[in-house]
């Protein structure tokens, strides 16, 4: 951490995020995603401290398999959002971040002109891996930003993995890019990422493609229909536009307002809101139950030598994990 | 349970069952696949007196959609496991056997041929929605199977759901049937499954149909063709039959013994056994250590309240997760 910010307390950072200070939002993130304990700690207590001025926001996750245009697609959409009088942030996930296919953040030029607006905060995550890690530190980076005063957060995906599940688990709404005619097979994009769309939109309708996208747009209107009806009464939407052409953003934003106020009048978006934090932490429950056994390092010793064991056909899966679980839960007693 | 088995020690049970006697073998199953804890305890120390003399049969997952004759291609080719000198256990796992769809065993003449021969030995396995219990009760039955006598164990799914993957994680051979000009869509077979397969088998190639099964054969062995490379070595085949006029149930019985000789000379037979046995030990640790947690009354009544208060934007999912962790570690130390 730099030095500007080292050793400060849990208070200078609260009051710099509520202050919308962007320098110290930024390092707050930054704490947020470390590993280190001493950050974790730290943390836990900036949230602790901005917890209350949360929960306000529009979280939009977006995704789409790389080419279909979300770059451009943010910028464009990023301007209608600020039309409305919205503080924006975009928080962009990159799983193949650490890998040499490239980053999707590596390209300097991204949302070149998004990012140097006033109330716009763009801010990449690296992922570790961790799809766990994933949720939590974009949840609660989103909780950050909010308490900073965005109440427009869009959270971007690549589209080619799991970490749209997750982020479908924080957001309001999920929105997936398509491209029009390019070949079948949905775009790579797996069926259980478009149903968990509440919209679709096809990206690049731009002059001659203009009415490929339209024959596009009904093909897929017609697979989202066959998907179960959503929970939420709303039945899910397909949309063209073209964000170079700046044609079709605004339907975008307007259908995402009439999807809030449907879902906030049948009590379905405080609903969700209440099921995803409660989610949330029984996953952590999960996780760190896991953690705490497997980073025991008895436990640890005893499996690595019940490896070697296994390849017997006397080996006893059952009562053996049985034996090792008392025998923990007998030592923590 | 049947007064005459009531309060037997596990001895009664271990010496009826390495007798091979057929009534008490039934019991055992049963016991292992009964929830009430008296049983639990009496399955694991009968689990115990047989382990030695467990891990010797070939063990053939099969699966397929309803109606893609399951039980008259098990019929036949449970014949010729016969000829070849076999004792033969088919386990059939029916996860629709609660619901009013109609069980896959309902059906009072399937394998009424087999199931009055000598050195056979067929049992439903109404399975009772959790997927670990699925697994373990199998596995177990399995193993009393193979202290029987029985040295080739069919277990039988319906592939429509996720117990697939769950016997494909006990089984050597996972073989999938599937239909001829049923239409596209793999006829309801998820992509995965398909994956998990070391053969695929097209049923019903009688008369007229033959040769439209031996169409649908290259267009499959095409498919199969595109999935990764097993890590066995061995290639997926793709194989014709028909049940009715056993006609390639021989090369099905065939291609099975190829893979065992193919698999157990390059090593990946003991591997994979070993492999099975450790993933089910660390399942069933995962499982467990949340049983343990959530069965906990204090637990349980903290998350009850927690339920009505996440819906307040100051929830924390993850501190109050890592609360609730210490406090039910420090509460069994």
């Amino acid at each position: 951490m730099s030095s500007l910010f080292h050793n400060q307390p849990p208070k200078f950072f609260i009051d710099g995020i509520l202050n919308a200070d962007i320098a110290i939002l930024s390092k707050a993130i930054t704490i947020i995603e470390s590993q280190n304990e001493n950050h974790q700690e730290l943390g836990e207590k900036i949230i602790e401290g901005i917890i209350n001025k949360t929960g306000k926001s529009f979280r939009l996750g977006i995704t789409g398999v790389p080419g279909v245009g979300k770059s451009t697609f943010i910028e464009s959409f990023g301007n209608e959002v600020l039309k409305h009088g919205h503080k924006l942030a975009v928080l962009a996930i990159d799983p193949s971040s650490d890998k040499t296919k490239g980053s999707i953040l590596g390209d300097k030029t991204r949302m070149e002109e998004l990012s140097v607006k006033e109330n716009v905060f763009i801010r990449p995550s690296p992922s570790s891996g961790n799809l766990g890690g994933v949720a939590r530190s974009t949840y609660e980076t989103i909780l950050l930003c909010e308490a900073a005063g965005f109440d427009f957060i869009i959270i971007e995906t690549v589209g080619v993995g799991q970490s749209e599940i997750a982020v479908s688990k924080i957001t309001d709404f999920f929105l997936l890019l398509m491209l029009a005619g390019a070949g079948d097979e949905l775009q790579g994009i797996k069926r259980g990422i478009m149903e968990m769309a509440d919209a679709l939109v096809i990206t690049k309708a731009d002059g001659a493609n203009f009415e490929k996208a339209k024959m596009a747009r009904s093909e897929y209107a017609h697979a989202m229909h066959l998907f179960q009806a959503s929970e939420s009464g709303w039945i899910p939407k397909t949309l063209v536009c073209s964000s170079t052409e700046n044609k079709g953003i605004d339907e975008v934003y307007k259908m995402i307002e009439e999807y809030k106020n449907f879902t906030i009048s049948n009590g379905f978006f405080s609903q969700k809101r209440k099921e995803q934090q409660f989610d949330l932490f029984l996953k952590t429950i999960d996780e760190q139950l896991k953690h705490k056994f497997y980073s025991d390092p008895k436990i640890n010793a005893a499996i690595e030598a019940l490896k070697t064991k296994s390849s017997q056909s006397n080996f006893q899966p059952f009562s053996l994990a049985k034996k090792m679980l008392d025998n923990f839960f007998k030592r923590n007693k």
